[in-house]
């Protein structure tokens, strides 16, 4: 099984979820120097805890930072500060995991849950992605590796199976969410759109679905723990390479159909 | 070939490009006490000028609406404005048509791009469906017909070839448009969860792409003259059954992948 060898790496939503856990496996894998830039909200905040406990037990891997997807200012200090950090190097893997979902119909939502789930979802990697660009350029340039990986270049879009427009009409059955599969959906077309522009950057943008998991987001009715879905996360961005460059796939690295 | 039998028609953007078109086709097939609601932003200003003039010839069917997508009040007056008009009838096919599209990269492109295209193409719609969705159920109702039609009630959102994600990386060679196919491919997912969340009510959801016309949207190098994009339009929702609820077809009346 291939490694995740990424030295530098930034989680967005990192202090809890999917994020948090994400941060807490990856810190146990070896790799000299690595640099993990956990990013949220409100680093200082009560609901960054448990962040805050794990950092200050690994000072020289995880850096927390602060940033809000939905302000611009906020992503271009993060963006300054993470540089900072870097020096001279790159940043190897961004993962936009930051999200949140309204649940509800169409006629149980509102025009604000529909444009505060996109804003969030959608518009919120779009602005990290372009703040982060030019760290994500000098990995890219800086590595000798051949071709596309999480260890040279990466933007993994935390996606999900309910963006899959194929899947959608069985999940609204027990899953309406409209404004989260819009907004999901949306992100999904964001990736094909970002993998087109930055091929010849040679930069890779995969959608990822994490799979079902039981945190606040998913609930407690889902099929996995925490732990299971990230592990396999992280093993299918450890092996990704230009064969999923503009895909759709999930935690067991099987491809979704749009 | 079917005829277009809906008695009540609503379409929004209706003074340029292909809604003005459809509005001027549909006049001219004949239908007893059909009357079509012509929806635009600004109906006595002077980009409704050929609409006014075309609403002038034919009073009795073609009334215009001042209606905003982006305005919940505005819908909201407009839907109030067409139930009296409607009187106890109801409405027979909403054709979401409204939208805007910027072209540009995810380098050239802002945020601000990303939230307007987004608010316009799919919360539009979305407000609308909502908003006239007694009208729509007034007419299902009503209705003797089995099974659904766009005669019997039906909202028509139309999409693009830009919004399939299957079609997105050669499309995006010749027109980035990010915003717009984002917003697109969050259409086509509305559409899906509209169709299972309104299958009881019998009301037909179909996301319709009318092919690269030469409008002010389309630009000067489109394949297809506006008239025969709408031939197309009208023929394909003339024909619609509940075998394309929830599908996304094209003018031709071919099914296109997501």
């Amino acid at each position: 099984m291939a490694t995740l060898k990424a030295r530098n790496i930034l989680i967005t939503g990192a202090n809890r979820g999917l994020g948090l856990e994400l941060v807490r496996q990856l810190v146990e894998i070896p790799y000299p120097n690595r640099q993990i830039f956990a990013c949220c909200r409100d680093p200082d905040g009560p609901k960054s805890k448990v962040l805050q406990e794990l950092a200050k037990k690994h000072p020289s891997v995880i850096k927390m930072i602060r940033l809000d997807v939905t302000d611009s200012g906020s992503i271009k200090e993060a963006a300054e500060r993470v540089s900072s950090l870097l020096g001279k190097g790159g940043l190897n893997l961004l993962v936009n995991n930051s999200g949140v979902a309204a649940n509800g119909t169409i006629q149980s939502s509102s025009a604000d849950d529909m444009l505060s789930n996109f804003n969030t979802n959608v518009v919120g990697s779009f602005r990290v992605i372009k703040e982060f660009l030019p760290c994500l350029r000098i990995s890219a340039k800086a590595s000798g590796e051949q071709g596309m990986s999480c260890n040279k270049a990466a933007v993994i879009n935390m996606s999900s199976i309910a963006a899959s427009m194929t899947h959608a009409p069985q999940i609204y059955a027990f899953l309406p969410a409209v404004s989260y599969k819009v907004s999901k959906a949306g992100l999904n077309m964001l990736t094909i759109c970002a993998a087109y522009e930055f091929k010849p950057d040679e930069i890779l943008f995969t959608a990822l679905h994490p799979g079902w998991a039981r945190t606040d987001m998913g609930g407690q009715n889902a099929t996995l723990d925490v732990k299971e879905s990230i592990e396999g996360v992280i093993r299918v961005m450890s092996g990704l390479t230009e064969e999923q460059h503009g895909a759709y796939v999930d935690y067991t690295g099987k491809t979704l159909p749009w």
